[in-house]
């Protein structure tokens, strides 16, 4: 099982069942059958059984699944069991607000440094953590282990600050930078592209508007 | 062609060809082959004919795809043809993020109005937005025709608010609260779940380090 190739639509997915079942056993229910959970998640009950089917089913035919059982192996599938170290490149409003976040943290995503390379930003704190210029990244990500970087910063200078995460270890990053980065296959990269979504929906407003969607 | 069902892989596809066509443009670059797009997007150049051949086509065969032509019909399609006005709830760093990032009133989004419930935020401005109260919202949608809402807003309070959006004549929402937002289906909804997709990135980081990608 281990070693069987998961789609990407499928993973993309899993999140949204995490958080489902996380409300589900914060309210205290403890078992759950996929047709009810079809109907709180809007999505077929056959489609619940196939993706989990992918991680070996997690249920018994009949008897539905245990919801913390359920919760649990889904958040370790998600590399939620442990923590990841983060640092953020881009002190703008964007960085800050997901310096901020506290509920990452909660999830074991521990921001541990916030670069910048506008002097005016040095020393300025952001939790309790100030913000560094950029020639002190290298060593930082070496020295504190950090897994991941959180880039929001421009496109223009992106692929050349991933460059040289890369090369000083970072194993993942979390892309807001508006370019799809050109990184070695080894390095996951999740992209958060805001106007391509904010595009989307315009779209979708319009198709509506033309009446084509019944 | 108008009326045709178009899936939302294509669509969410849509945003990305914009991209790379208007950087191709702004290169002077005129003519393009679906193989040339192809090698710069790292797309399949059957998954590009396929693509555009939902709209139509866009192009002859063994001629290429011009440019520019095809780079205004994909905005078209994707409506930023037209300015679209939008609000923005909850005026925390997310929100202020979302309000100071000027390269999404080049495409037509017209950021009119943010709004919060903190008194203390009250008339702060935000380039040339004052930050009003949440009871001014319902007003302002109306006299301001605005189409589309930015919620970023904790999730136990998206639902009402969203409501109160819905019922004032509100077309799309563009959503950053980590909640599926119950509203009809006659409402375009954007999700932007950040939480989802740094465990999307973590799950493919930890998948990588167990040898399970080739």
């Amino acid at each position: 099982m281990e070693n069987k190739e998961i789609s990407q639509a499928v993973i993309s997915r899993l999140p949204r069942y995490f958080r489902y079942l996380g409300e589900l056993k914060d309210e205290g229910i403890e078992r759950i059958s996929s047709q009810e959970l079809s109907a709180i998640m809007d999505v077929t009950a056959s489609q619940i059984r196939q993706d989990f089917n992918n991680f070996g089913g997690f249920g018994q035919q009949g008897y539905g699944y245990k919801v913390e059982y359920l919760y649990e192996e889904i958040g370790k599938i998600l590399g939620l069991d442990r923590t990841h170290n983060l640092i953020i490149i881009g002190a703008g409003n964007l960085g800050q607000a997901l310096a901020n976040y506290m509920n990452f943290e909660r999830r074991g995503f521990l921001f541990q440094g916030i670069f910048d390379n506008n002097p005016n930003l040095y020393g300025k704190k952001i939790r309790d953590m100030e913000i560094r210029p950029m020639e002190e990244m290298e060593n930082f990500v070496r020295e504190h282990n950090i897994d991941i970087a959180v880039l929001t910063i421009p496109k223009t200078s992106a692929d050349a600050v991933a460059r040289r995460l890369v090369d000083n270890g970072i194993k993942g990053i979390w892309n807001f930078a508006h370019v799809d980065l050109d990184v070695p296959k080894s390095i996951q990269v999740e992209n958060v592209h805001l106007s391509d979504s904010l595009m989307k929906l315009t779209y979708n407003i319009n198709r509506f508007e033309q009446g084509c969607y019944s």
